[in-house]
Order: C-alpha cells, then sequence, then structure tokens
C-alpha cells in the first residue's frame, strides 16, 4: 500500500471511529458521514483504472498515475500515448511550478526548433478539444448547487465537469489535480508535449480555453509539493532546479503486476450521491455551521487499492 | 527583494509586455490587463502594513509573513500576539501538511496535559470569533458574482470575506493563505497555540466553523509546499519530519529595518474594482472564452514592496 492510499485509509478509519465513539442523537437519525458512505459501498460502487487510460509518470520522489478521459478528449488522448509510446517524456522535466496554481512537465528547449526533441510519430499540435458535444444518455450526474462558471456543473465518467444545455456542449473542469495540455496563444497550438497538472485551487477560468484530458488519482503530491520556480510564471531558472522525468508508460505497457491496483468511485450511482451529501452537509460533530453547499471541485472523488 | 516579489513581479512585467506587443485592436479600446491596471495604480491604492498586527513566523526555509484582522477576530488577535510575545510558538513546529488542505502548526505534545508547553500569560482557549456583527459605514466591496456558501462575498479591509444581510453578520473566507486558529470539537477551544493556514483549494465548509484571523502575504509557499504526512489528516508519524519553528515575532518587536517592508493593495478602491473585472473576462489573447464570472478565492490581493 503507497502512502497516499495509507492516508486516504487511515483519515477514513479515523472518521468513522470518531463517529462511531459520539453519542446518538435521539429523533431523527443522523445522517451518514463519508466514511460512513465509504464503508457500506459495495463493488459495484467502484471502477477499475483502465490500464490503456493510465499514464504512469514517473519522477525521482515516486510515481505519478494519470487516469485518462478520452471520451472528453480523444485525441489528445490519444496522441499523448503516442507520444509516450515513443518515448518522448524520458529523461525530460517538470519545467515550472507556480504556487497555487500548476506544475507543468515536458521539453525544457521546448521554445527552440533547433534544440527541443524531435517527435517521431506522434503530432506537436492538435486541434483544440475544449468541449464535446452532449450525447444522449450521457451520464451526467449533476449537482444541484449553483455554479458561476457554468449553467450546469458535476460529474462525467468520474471526472469533475459542467455542462451548457443551451449549447449542448460539455466539458471537464480545472480542479486540483486535473491534468491539460499546455498551449501557446493559438487555440489549437497544444496537442500533448506539454502537460500540466493543477496544484492550487481550481482556475476555474481555464475551462474551455484549455484541452483538459485527464486527473491525478495518485501522487498528485509529488506535483504539488515540487519547490516554486523563480522565473516568470513560476519556471525554473536553472536545469538543475527541474525535476526530471525518469519515464512515463501507459499502464496497459507494463507487466500486470507493475500496473498501479487501483479502483475509482462511479459517480453515477446512490452511493456517489450520498458522498456528496455527506459533504454538502457535514454530519460530523465537529461542524457547527452548515454549509448547505458543495462547490464542484470540493467534491472527492475517492481513489482506494483493488480489493484482492 | 525576495523570490515570491520577484515572481509576482517578473509576471507583471512579462505580461504587461506581451500586451504592449499585441497588435492593438480597432474599434472599441481593450479592457486593461492586471498588469495594466496595477501598473496605473497610485499610492492611495496600496496600504503599508501595520507592523503591530503582522507576524513573522521564520522556517528553516525562510520567513513567512501574516497580516492579521483584528477587525474579524480581535481577541485571537490579542491572545496570538501574547503567545507569540511569551516565545510560545518558538521552538515548535509545524506539525501537519495534508495535500490540497491545510498545514498546522504548534506544539506536537498538545494532546497530552502533562508533556505540553506550558502558557505563561496567553490564553490556551478563548470563546469563537466564527462572524462578528456587520457595522454601518463597513467598507465591504461586494463582488457581484454569486457564490454558494454565503449571501454575499466581497473584501472587507483587505480580506476575502462574506456577508449574510438577514443575520447581519460578517465573516472571513477560506480561500489559499487564509490563517486560523485550530480547534478540537467544541467551538470555544480554539484560541491559538495551534495555528493553520489554507495551502489548497478553498475549503469554503470551515467558514463559520473555526475562527480565521489572518493571510500570509509573504511566504506561503514555504508552507504549501512543505513534504505531505503520512499519518491521518496529514500529520507527520515521526518527530524528524516535521518543520521546526525558529521562531515567530510580531513585527513591532523588531528593528525597523528587519520588518517585511510591505503593501497591500486596498480593496474599496476604483483601482481594485478594475483589477477584479481583468481577472473576471480577461483581456489577454490568450483566452478564448472569456468567464464572465470570478469566484472569490481567484481574485488576486497584491502584494509588493514598498517604494522607496
Amino acid at each position: 500500500m503507497n502512502r497516499l492510499t495509507t492516508i486516504l485509509l487511515a483519515a477514513v478509519l479515523l472518521e468513522a471511529s470518531a463517529v462511531s465513539g459520539a453519542p446518538a442523537g435521539a429523533g431523527s437519525p443522523k445522517p451518514p458521514t463519508m466514511a460512513e458512505v465509504l464503508a457500506a459501498s459495495t463493488a459495484s460502487d467502484w471502477r477499475p483504472l483502465d490500464p490503456e487510460n493510465t499514464l504512469l509518470l514517473d519522477l525521482a520522489s515516486g510515481r505519478v498515475v494519470i487516469e485518462m478521459a478520452p471520451f472528453f478528449a480523444p485525441r489528445h488522448v490519444a496522441n499523448v500515448k503516442a507520444l509516450v509510446r515513443e518515448g518522448y517524456f524520458d529523461g525530460l522535466a517538470v519545467v515550472r511550478s507556480q504556487d497555487n496554481y500548476v506544475a507543468q512537465w515536458g521539453d525544457p528547449e521546448a521554445e527552440d526548433a533547433q534544440k527541443r526533441r524531435p517527435i517521431q510519430k506522434a503530432q506537436r499540435t492538435l486541434p483544440a478539444e475544449f468541449t464535446v458535444a452532449v450525447a444522449p444518455g450521457m451520464a451526467f450526474t449533476r449537482l444541484p448547487d449553483v455554479d458561476g462558471y457554468a449553467p450546469e456543473v458535476g460529474f462525467l465518467g468520474g471526472f469533475p465537469a459542467a455542462r451548457d444545455p443551451a449549447r449542448g456542449r460539455a466539458w471537464l473542469a480545472h480542479c486540483y489535480a486535473m491534468v491539460g495540455a499546455g498551449r501557446e496563444n493559438d487555440a489549437d497550438s497544444g496537442g500533448g508535449p506539454e502537460l500540466y497538472a493543477v496544484t492550487g485551487h481550481a482556475p476555474r477560468h481555464l475551462d474551455r480555453n484549455v484541452t483538459l484530458f485527464g486527473r491525478v488519482v495518485e501522487g498528485i503530491e509529488r506535483l504539488s509539493t515540487l519547490p516554486r520556480g523563480t522565473a516568470a510564471m513560476g519556471f525554473y531558472e536553472k536545469a538543475g532546479e527541474r525535476a526530471p522525468i525518469r519515464r512515463v508508460r501507459v499502464a496497459a505497457d507494463v507487466p500486470a503486476a507493475e500496473r498501479p491496483a487501483l479502483e475509482v468511485i462511479r459517480t453515477d450511482t446512490a452511493t456517489f450521491t450520498a458522498l456528496v451529501e455527506s459533504r454538502r452537509n457535514r454530519p460530523d460533530e465537529w461542524f457547527k455551521a452548515q454549509a448547505r453547499h458543495i462547490e464542484l471541485c470540493n467534491v472527492p472523488i475517492p481513489v482506494r487499492p483493488v480489493k484482492k
């Protein structure tokens, strides 16, 4: 069991024990805490990671596991996999860490057409995939809570997302740990060679401005605790300050025993709805005032080890 | 000039130069960017830190500067200063770093009444100061933007805040870098010996549940990049993992030349309103879709070196 999973489970156990030790109130039953919701979940409330849509980003400090979302950004997911499979990222680095914003990785020489790393079969740029068409039957779990950045917010396929019924479009939301493809001024100047993860307060103004294509499901702390770069926008000033990337692989390309054995909660279930409610209004004794609201990026999307 | 200030200024200069290099559009004038708003600000748009309400938290990695908000939490501010002045925090440690949440500092032995550090003249606990009465003439700069956690949000005295006109109460909001006084289950069990700063996505559900009393105005990255603790709630498991506190002082108690020469933007000015608008809808060429909204905790509250 890795460290992050240990933290998650320890926190869950602690919360559960704290609640079980609290006096049972008379009258109406207390709604369940998140720990209780998770403890009561069944196998069908969880889904394993798909190895073909999972990236393993290995830093000196350890592994970052990214779940990709081909529904939202099919071309970007395919291209990032192509880049990974030609070894594009191996030996490159995290080049930028801006406090309360993002960590970004790719080629430190990206700006120099002579020095930058060549791309063999993948694409350097792709048309933007900022939004997708809302399809009939799409399992969008809408939050009833108001959101200032989008007409509707919720979850689609396990990812935080937004929707505009009037325009028939949906898109991924820039919550903590979401992963996207950096770009220059032109909307179609991204594609995969420069990637970033959100490491601070959700920069939702980036929604529909950059192609998001995944979420860090394990190891985000390896990116969020990197020293902040001291050049503009958090870029590292000196090469030695960067965090080298040992290698990146698609989980399907490593032996099964070496793949992360993780499962993610499904977001289109009664269990998930109960989990959201347990966070919207906290039954825990510690809370004196209830928020009666939950903001999209404050909803946890639990990840746990696959039960053997 | 310290590193964080360098980053801020470098980013501002970069943004300004990028804009000045962009072709001037025909027709209606382009609204100013944040860099342009700041460049056009005057001395009266800024206020210096009050040394009597500024804390200097010295870690091995450097200094964290905290501006306190006596308007919102007068007794907590007075008590934290009393704790600081009796040397309570000196030699204690950051005991907890939970990813995407908070860093907390105080006495590692706080749970043990025998081993914990004695308090001389200050108080160990205080009645909660979760909200304050809305006073007539209070310069609350309200954002027109919807918020799910409070009837009204905006800025008061330079701090992100919320207001409920129906109840006549206002309170500080748990945005990134805000500082509060940890407590146990009882609402009145906090007071100052255990403090925390927000280091992740705004946990607004903590609003009106904990006494906030300040904001980190410099050096938040020294807290946000700390290794995450691996015990429950991000506590460090071993003593050696903690980040020791060298000392904490009230800025008024150090020689004037050693005080941080910083000034913070005023939040009740036309300049600040223009700054908010420059972030609500980004005139920068890079943005293709405008948010037409800004969430309270996404509004920057710039800090800069005092001009000599």
